[in-house]
C-alpha cells in the first residue's frame, strides 16, 4: 500500500483526492474491526509510539493511544508537566531523546504552528501532527470527512458550513483544505474579527450572519469557542456569542432537512451549541465523530507500518 | 458463568449470598494465579478498560489496572487533571466520548454519590463503581470479605466492628450491606456526629465507646479519617481522635483473641491506628487486603468478558 | 546466567569488573535488538514492573518503561502527584502496597539517598535504584560506560574527566565507582565548593581549573547544573558558571583529539555546555547515551527474569 505522507504526516495540505478516499476506505474498515473487537494486533508489533502533548486533550490523545494499541504498538504517553520540559529542556532536545530511544512514531500536539514540521526535519522517527497552534489538525479533518461520507455516501457537491472562531482554529483550516480538495462547497460563518482576511483565497465563502450562512447546507460544523487562543479584550461574552453564532433548533431548521450537526469537542453547551441540538438522535453525529477518530488514526498509523525502522 | 451484576457493577446492594460466595470463590482462584504468575491473558483480549478517576487513588486505580492487564485488556488511565474535564466538559460528555471509542469497561471513581449510576444509564459500556461519594465502594467490600473468609473459612456468624467516620464512608456502607447479607453481626463505632442517624435500620449496632464496641469481636475494620469529606468546623484534632477512637494494642486486646485488624488504606499512622498494631505480623491483614483487591477485581472484570461487546 | 545484584540493584558499589563487562555485553546485544525491532517479549512475561518516581524525569522513567515493555513485562507508572503519597502515606506503606499487588520489580527514584535500600529491606519485590538523592544512579553509570566502550573498544586505561557539580551528583558518584573498577583514570573538575572533601579517597583527582583538568583526556562527562540540589546562597550565576566550567569548542580542543563529549541530560544549553559542542556530529555522543540507556536497562531487568517470583 503506498503512503501518501512520505515519512511524516503533518497536514492535509498536499493530499490528493485519491489519497484521501483511500485513507477513508481503510478507516471505514477499521471502524468495522473496532466494533467487532477484531483489530490487527500485529501490524505495529515491536514499534514504539510516543504521544507528546504540550496541550491537554482527552479525546485526541486517548484516540491515538487506542489506535496504536489496537495495532499492536508499544504506546508511551509523555505529558509536559511531568517531563524534562519542566526542567527547561528544549522541544528539540526532547525529540532527540525520544528518537534515540528508537521511537518509531511521535504523535505531537503543540501550541506553536510548525512545531511538528520542525521536529520532522530533525528526527528519524515519523512525526504525526495531532494539532499545532493555528495551523493544522489533519486527523480531525479526516475523521470529519469520514463521518460525512458515511451519511451522504460521498463528499463532492456537498455544502458544508463551518461556524465559529475560524481565525484561531486549526480544525477549520484542515477541514477547509480537505473539503475543497474533495469538491465540497465550503462556507465559514463568524464575526469578522474571527474570520481570516484571506478566507476567500482559502476557498471558503464568508458569512457574517449565522441565519444566512446556514441556509440550505448539508453539514454544519460547529467549532469550540477557544477563549485561551484569543487575545485579551477580544473575547465575546458567552451569552452574546450564543445569540449571534450559537446553534439552536430554530437555526438548524434553516439548513437542509436532515443536515448533519458536527462538533470536534469538547462541547461548551449553551455557548456555541444548544444541548437540544447537540443531543439530537438523528442529526447530531458528534459521537460518531469520536468513533471515527479512532478508526482514522488507525488508518494513518497503518501507513507507517511499512516504513523501514530507523536502524 | 452467570453474571450477578447485569450490565454494570454499581454496588453491593442487591447481591445475594450465593452471588457473593461465587465471586469470592473466583477471586480466591485469581489470588492463586497471581501468586504463580499464570493469569489468563486472553479473557479480556481486544476489550478496552478505561479508568476514569475524578479523585486521586493509588491502590484502587493501580489494582484495577493490574487486574485488567492480567486478563489481557487494553487499559487506558484517564485522570481528571489532564482531561477535557478541565476544559469544562460535563461528566456525561466525557463518558459519551469514551463510549464512542468502543470502551467496554468504564471504571469510575467520583466525588458525587450516584455518578456511576448516572453514567450507566447513558452508555453502552459496562460501568464499574470504584467509589462514589458517600454511597458505595463495592470492590472494597468484596476484598474485605475475601480476606476475612480466608482466615475464618466463612463469614456467617462473625462479629465485625467498623470503626471511625461511618457517616462519610462508602467503604463502611458497602461493608455493612455485604456483611449483613452474609449473616455477620455488624457493629459500628464512632462519635455520634460521625454515625448516620439511620444506622440501626442499615443493620448495624452503634457504639459510641471504642472500648465497648470492640469487646469480643472477630474482626476490626478501621476506617481512614477523611478530613476532606467532613464539614469545616466538625473536624476533630488527630490527637483527640486517636485518644477516643484510635486502635492501639490495649484496645486490640479487648477483642476476641486473634481478631483480625483491617484498614482500607492509605493509613494515617498515629491518627486512627497505631503502627504497632498496623504492622502486627499475625493479626494485621492490611497487606493481604491489598493483594485480595487485585484478585477480587479480576473476578469482577471476568463477569463482563461474556457480555456481548457494544456493536 | 548469574545475577551479580542478588535480589536488588541498588548501586555500582560491589560490582566486579567481570560483572560490569558481562552486563555491558548483554546491553550491546539489546542495542542491536532494539535497532532491528526484535526484542524478546517473553522474558518478563507475567511479571509486573512498577516505576515509582518521587522526582520528575523524562528519559529515565521512559527508558525503564520501554525496557520493561520490550521484555514483555506489565509496566505501571506511579507518579507521586496522583498517588496516595499526596494523602500523607509513608514511602514504606506505598511500597508495601505495591508489593502486595505482586509487583516483581520496583524501579524507584527518590530525593533521599538510601530510600531504595530501605525499601529493599522491606519488600519481596526486586528494587532497582533509578537515582537516590546524592547517592547512586547505577544504570546511568552503566550506560555511560557502554557508550565509551563502543567507541574505544575498552574502558581500562582511559582518562575520563567529570565536570561540574560533583558534590550533589549521584551520576558522578556512580561513574567514579564504575570507572575506577574498570581501571580508568578519573578526574573531577569543579569549583572547590562543588567537590566532595573526600574526592581523593573516592579515587578521583580533583581539578579546580577546567582548562587544566580537561587537558589530554579521552572522555569529558559534563554534568547538569542542578540548582534544585544546591543550598540557597551557593548557587552560581549561569553566566559566571559557564565562563569558568562550561564546555565550549576552545576547551574541547584541549582534550585528546576526538575526545568524547557526554552529558546525562537534560541539557542546560549555554549553562554547562555550548550548543556547538553538544551537537558536534562526531565527538558528542549524548544521543547515543540515551539509546544505550534503554539497552542497559534491558540488560539489568533481564537479570531478574530468573528470580523466583514472590509466592
Amino acid at each position: 500500500m503506498d503512503n501518501p505522507f512520505g515519512q511524516h504526516f503533518l497536514g492535509i495540505e498536499g493530499l490528493s483526492p485519491h489519497h484521501i478516499e483511500s485513507l477513508l476506505d481503510r478507516a471505514d474498515n477499521y471502524a468495522l474491526l473496532n466494533r467487532s473487537r477484531k483489530t490487527p494486533r500485529t501490524l505495529l508489533r515491536e514499534r514504539t509510539l510516543i504521544t507528546l502533548f504540550f496541550e491537554n486533550s482527552t479525546r485526541t490523545r486517548t484516540s491515538f493511544e487506542l489506535a496504536g494499541k489496537r495495532l499492536g504498538a508499544d504506546v508511551i504517553n509523555m505529558s509536559v508537566s511531568t517531563s524534562s520540559v519542566s526542567k527547561g529542556e528544549t522541544l528539540l532536545d526532547t525529540a532527540y531523546t525520544l528518537n534515540a530511544m528508537r521511537a518509531d512514531l511521535l504523535v505531537i500536539r503543540h501550541a506553536h504552528s510548525g512545531a511538528p514540521a520542525l521536529l520532522a526535519q530533525k528526527v528519524d522517527a515519523s512525526v504525526i501532527n495531532a494539532g499545532d497552534g493555528m495551523h493544522e489538525h489533519p486527523t480531525q479533518a479526516l475523521l470529519d470527512a469520514l463521518t460525512i461520507r458515511r451519511h451522504y455516501g460521498k463528499l463532492s457537491g456537498l455544502t458544508v458550513a463551518i461556524c465559529g472562531d475560524i481565525l484561531h482554529s486549526r480544525v477549520a483550516r484542515s477541514n477547509i483544505l480537505l473539503l475543497n480538495t474533495m469538491g465540497c462547497n465550503v462556507r465559514v460563518i463568524g464575526p469578522p474579527t474571527l474570520l481570516p482576511l484571506t478566507i476567500t483565497k482559502m476557498g471558503a465563502t464568508p458569512y457574517y450572519s449565522m441565519d444566512e450562512g446556514i441556509k440550505g447546507v448539508d453539514v454544519i460544523m460547529m467549532l469550540r469557542m477557544q477563549k485561551e487562543r484569543m487575545q485579551a479584550g477580544l473575547v465575546p461574552s458567552s451569552r452574546e456569542y450564543f445569540r449571534f453564532f450559537g446553534l439552536d433548533r430554530r437555526r438548524l431548521n434553516l439548513a437542509k432537512s436532515g443536515a448533519l450537526v458536527m462538533h470536534p469537542g469538547p462541547l461548551n453547551r449553551g455557548v456555541e451549541i444548544d444541548s437540544n441540538v447537540a443531543d439530537d438522535p438523528v442529526q447530531s453525529v458528534i459521537q460518531e465523530q469520536v468513533e471515527m477518530g479512532v478508526a482514522v488514526r488507525m488508518a494513518v498509523l497503518e501507513k507507517f507500518s511499512q516504513i523501514k525502522a530507523q536502524p
